[in-house]
């Protein structure tokens, strides 16, 4: 297939260009560099080198032969250029993943709620119009969140995979309807995903799009049989406290004796996926598109849920960490269940990668190998649901000592 | 109060600026003419000659000494200077009327497709960013629109005000949810209040902002008590195929004597409210404000349902019009029927002003006066919702004489 992948540059984006290459597919990136633009503005980077693009691709083809095309283009802003590559192009299958995706960054301030807005609707807006005006029949896969169905809104029932069948009353009795699960974003970043939602369902009424949408859950692991085969194809690990994911985060601070930071009680449960269970997942929905004139199809990208006290736990453990309850920064219940249905990738072939010591241990050795890299002042979240919320100082101002083999 | 009105030049938004400052409400228009260069780049005009702001504005304060403020300014992209102009103002409450606002202008091509997202999607994120961010309080009503419901879903069962009781079935049994009112719209334009919906949902929840979301009707008829008292303060008559709206597109052709229009079997129903009660709505909900942490009320601003075939049926006894049964450029169903709550409005104090000949002729009486203004290759719609749909030629290719007296 010829793959156009959008967002090709970050942490899921380019695993998956380098793992759908790898597989045979003739990968095209369009990406910004937007992700190393906020790096810069955050003055943090990944505790792994990212190389430049053109050295990441002339990499991967000096180790494998293969090509992957690159164009830096800005979706959200210019159209023109983005119609005329799908033009050109003609691809059979497009990987959406040009969006601002941390919760924390989307709230930290009024300059970061509205370019996650701006970026993200009209990236994927244009992309719509693009393909629509463009007469593509190229099957469109986009990185969703579990985030959008929020926690604990269906009692004991698990999250069903984006449709819900309810019953609505009528004078005449009560009637069946399938529903988009109602949305319950927790974050302007999550909500720029239940907009998609919407976007995804008029365009695949109006003009027959076929679109895939996939819920994501929490990435952790860093590697994929692809980035692990030269340092220079190394994938993203962000463990600051905007674009760090919770049990990456727990590594890398176990890893260079940091405590581990727990916000509120812990008493969130969340759901997980490794990075790579992520790109087997695109490459399953690449494969299995919705005909022109459904529904988009929405699946569920998680393997498995933890609590993060647990997590935490686990990890202080292993490692003999110790954990800090820090203030919670975000709007949200202190505690929850969650139960989520992912039967469709199980159907569908997906052999879960769940969370096992030998993987925990590969992220510590990768955070390990790069804990010079650290900048202790990034690691406490700061980004504030709304003004005047609590922080935590710098638990720590220097480096410890590597702490004891275990 | 203080009341800023965003989108203040417009069909619903100078009528209303002029009703709640002959109210006694300290009124400022926020506007950037967009309504007016939309009729440049479509090359057509209100059938009522409409006079620039700062004359319109001399004039109110000629007719009635009171002043209403005027600033040019786009909500999309001037985030700073609306952010100030809160900061400066300090409103009391705010009408949100900044949107563009027609369905098939909307599905007219790439641009009027990105221009209406762009321009909604930012304008509405924008003001509610800068509420947060310049701690205000003020209460904000924004126009919606039925749109949002779409026609059919819910069976016998009438449309609810923005929320729906369902059943969600769960292992222990089926437990009841309210959700908001699940969202099928039918164009680029409708699509945009259901996003705006989300937003509103998000930052009434994570900010405490208190929003009105009015999901309004087809709006007929051109004058109110105030815009009456001076022909320099007339109110739009927009009769084109983009930007005109079904009733009032009837009474113009009916006067010059065009026939009246059509699409499909005209066998769709629509809610209708007259701009006499829209400018009261708007009061009524500026009076009557949800609390901080209540989710968005919604309330449904309608005072009527008819099916399209019966107003043309009606208009057509009534003037002695012929009727037209052209192609339909919109993707919906041929019928459909429609019953709507708007119990909130009437228990708060509507009293419909409902379809009536006297009325009727107040519109055709505009129509008669202001005919030499028609352009006649503007009547017919030709914006259509999938590119190839047919589209019919002009009826008339010039003014006919005035239709007999009746």
């Amino acid at each position: 297939m010829r793959v156009l992948v959008l967002g090709g540059d970050g942490f899921c984006g380019w695993p998956t260009s380098l793992y759908l290459s790898d597989r045979g597919h003739d990968v095209t990136i369009l990406d910004n560099l937007s992700r190393r633009n906020i790096d810069n503005e955050l003055e943090v980077q990944s505790l792994t080198p990212i190389r430049p693009m053109g050295e990441r691709i002339r990499v991967w083809r000096e180790v494998t032969g293969r090509e992957i095309g690159f164009e830096n283009l800005d979706l959200a802003t210019e159209y023109d250029r983005l119609a005329d590559y799908l033009a050109e192009l003609r691809p059979d299958a497009i990987v959406h993943f040009a969006e601002q995706r941390a919760a924390p960054y989307s709230m930290r301030s009024v300059r970061a709620k509205r370019y996650t807005v701006d970026n993200n609707v009209r990236a994927t807006h244009n992309l719509l119009v693009a393909l629509v005006a463009t007469g593509s029949s190229a099957a469109l896969v986009h990185l969703g969140t579990m985030g959008v169905y929020g926690y604990g809104w269906s009692g004991s029932a698990p999250i069903p995979e984006g449709y819900l069948t309810v019953k609505v009353p009528t004078p005449d009795g009560e009637i069946e309807r399938q529903i988009l699960h109602p949305a319950n974003p927790g974050s302007v970043y999550h909500m720029t995903k239940t907009l998609d939602q919407l976007m995804f369902a008029f365009y695949a009424k109006n003009d027959g799009l076929r679109i895939t949408d996939l819920h994501q859950g929490i990435v952790w692991g860093t590697q994929t049989g692809q980035t692990a085969r030269d340092e220079r194809l190394i994938n993203r690990f962000d463990y600051d406290g905007d674009y760090g994911t919770v049990l990456n985060r727990f590594l890398m601070q176990a890893a260079i004796g940091h405590p581990l930071t727990v916000h509120g009680s812990g008493g969130q449960t969340r759901a997980f996926i490794h990075i790579r269970d992520s790109v087997r997942c695109i490459e399953i929905a690449l494969e299995n598109p919705p005909e022109s004139g459904s529904q988009p199809m929405v699946l569920n990208q998680i393997t498995e849920t933890h609590r993060v006290a647990d997590l935490a736990k686990m990890v202080s453990e292993i490692m003999g960490a110790e954990i800090a309850n820090l203030p919670n920064p975000r709007q949200e219940a202190d505690e929850n269940e969650l139960k989520v249905l992912n039967d469709q990738f199980l159907a569908l072939g997906l052999r879960p990668t769940t969370l096992s010591e030998g993987l925990l241990e590969e992220g510590v050795e990768i955070a390990q190998r790069y804990r010079h890299r650290a900048d202790l002042t990034k690691i406490v979240a700061r980004s504030v649901w709304r003004a005047g919320m609590q922080t935590s100082e710098d638990l720590l101002t220097k480096l410890p000592e590597l702490p004891e083999e275990h």
